[in-house]
């Protein structure tokens, strides 16, 4: 599964596309695993509203400032060291089960891709085993 | 797995119930996910020494403090912005390995509901395959 | 899985190892978990490069300090919160999937032990599950 985001950070709901790739598999009880492949990044699920999305982005910001870029040993080449730290707060991937063919979300439980060093392709793995 | 917590935050031991559902299903090798339905909770594992859970109260106040509630812009209708950041800081579940019909655990690790806006109906999910 | 850390704080690659781990059980798809068994350590997947993880030592210990040791409740007979609530933010396990008998991961992930509280016999769990 690719996409492209349109800002260096930015929050994706990716819940029907987890819903379509397990409706591909057939599998009726198991688990999905869904992570994201770029270490910049999250898969998280929270809350699909855009006020507490606006207080993800300040609240990692003040966590794990972007700027001043020298502040990062990790930054020589580079100037996204507060995205790997912002991605390990907010988590590498999500496992959710799978029963009688559907992901068993709780009733506000929205699957989001979080790109904290985006404007590149980017991609989210699948994984459903089970039966 | 339904529960009732009776303070807004609170940190429940569940080990022995997710024992007990891993040895209903009677499986005797796998994975057993176990996550929160609620987007303000976690399930998380780490030592049952109550000096602990109070230093986890303090420090996640200090990360994502609960008041005002006005510093965030999810709290419109709702006072609980901060219970879903302090969620992503000790994740939504945990993936625990399911060997000789025992969770595979270390020696001091248990398994914790973490509610951060209680004193409602919650439920845990517990999901386990293998064979 | 066992081995020693030299210093209190260390991060240890250990993807060969996983992947040792799952040629051995002669897996092709599937799941592979990767957890910590103790309380004060980590397993997470980030980028290989030392001035990032020189950055996550500093970045860890402004997010929760180890000294003065009396700061935290937990430390009566003990000395080491900050290593219960780093691990927290770094998370315990990772799950990756297993395509065609390999580590399905991304071009720049690598998968770590974290340990906040070292110089100790520490073990880490592989558990893969699949066919």
């Amino acid at each position: 599964m690719f996409f492209e985001t349109r800002s260096r950070r930015e929050f994706v709901n990716i819940t029907r596309d987890v819903h379509a790739a397990l409706q591909a598999s057939g599998i009726q009880e198991g688990l999905a695993l869904v992570n994201a492949m770029h270490i910049t990044a999250s898969v998280f699920i929270n809350d699909d509203e855009p006020g507490l999305h606006s207080d993800f982005e300040v609240w990692l910001e003040g966590l794990a400032p972007e700027k001043p870029h020298s502040r990062y040993a990790h930054n020589g080449y580079e100037d996204n060291a507060d995205a790997h730290l912002k991605r390990q707060v907010m988590g590498r991937e999500v496992v959710v089960a799978v029963t009688e063919g559907k992901l068993d979300l709780g009733p506000w439980e929205q699957i989001f891709y979080g790109e904290f060093d985006g404007k590149r392709r980017k991609r989210v793995l699948v994984k459903i085993i089970g039966e």
